[in-house]
């Protein structure tokens, strides 16, 4: 395997194992065993467990890109059809994984923000690039007056991703879809109307 | 100190350092050595680790719930002021400790609920303890004409619960008081208007 194969896997495996037990609780010797690569190697990829983490958070961010590309760019959809197809396939991911996990950007939030200045920094970086792309569609919405025109399009894509976030926590304490259901509803029906 | 006073300090201070730190990274020494309470005596008080996390769970409650009764049971307002007035109240508070901490029990949510099914049942209670307190709020709020008759208030008394936890997570990451007052202004000028 080429170097950037193996640490490719390495990350991806991270990725897997820290979305499910958390950052502390995934150790390097559990994801190098995963990946069949010996325990040694692992400096060789990455600086630090830390640099590692934040690789890690990189590769959400590529995932969450994965659906951004595939339903908020299909311009052959109106704005808001966009959203809520963008929302649907998450749903989806949710589901075939039982509704457990969670967000897990917000979980590294949760676990890590108070404690690792480093963490939180790329953290709040990553909640804004989310909030870019929602802002992006409800101004593609306002151009076509598909928004009432007292709704602040900035506030409105920031309380987006937080309410999300509150959502998908929910979502994994009761083990049920309904929490995203009701987000989009309330989103869709009352606050975009 | 009376059995009932010591184990009312071990639960205080478990509280805090668990709010503070997460349940897996509180240990059960440092919250005895917190209280100056002899090693030995901690199962005296707590049957293990998990009972003494439920109780501390009950604790929250019960802070929360002096909340509900100072804002929320204020007849002296009308229902959405008695809202607003005790949102505005956990402002102050988060203020106070510089938006860090988040919500003890969203904390415990993200930390436990898939992991640990004792806890999740826990916590799926206690969510449902909080949206039976807005629930309350939004029914007098609807006997007296305030809200608009298309609104579910079973439903938005659930997504108040999930959007303000989000938001709590938010201010975390951000360290910044501002996603609180998004999440009261779109509630107020939005979803309740």
């Amino acid at each position: 395997m080429t170097t950037t194969a193996t640490r490719d896997r390495i990350l991806e495996e991270g990725a897997r194992l820290i979305h499910r037990n958390g950052y502390h609780h995934t150790g390097i010797k559990e994801i190098l065993d995963a990946c069949n690569v010996p325990k040694g190697s692992f400096y060789h990829y990455f600086d630090s467990k830390e640099a590692f983490g934040l690789a890690v958070i990189d590769h959400y961010w590529h995932q969450f890109h994965g659906a951004v590309d595939q339903h908020l760019m299909d311009e052959s959809q109106p704005p808001l059809a966009r959203l809520q197809a963008f929302f649907a396939s998450f749903r989806e991911f949710f589901l075939s994984n039982d509704c457990t996990l969670g967000c897990p950007v917000g979980n590294l939030a949760q676990e890590l923000a108070d404690t690792h200045p480093v963490f939180r920094e790329k953290l709040v970086s990553i909640f804004r690039n989310m909030e870019i792309v929602f802002r992006t569609v409800l101004e593609d919405a306002r151009r076509r007056g598909d928004l009432p025109d007292t709704l602040d399009i900035d506030e409105t894509a920031a309380f987006i991703v937080d309410a999300w976030e509150g959502a998908m926590l929910r979502m994994k304490v009761e083990s049920d879809l309904h929490p995203l259901l009701r987000f989009e509803q309330t989103l869709f029906d009352r606050i975009l109307r």
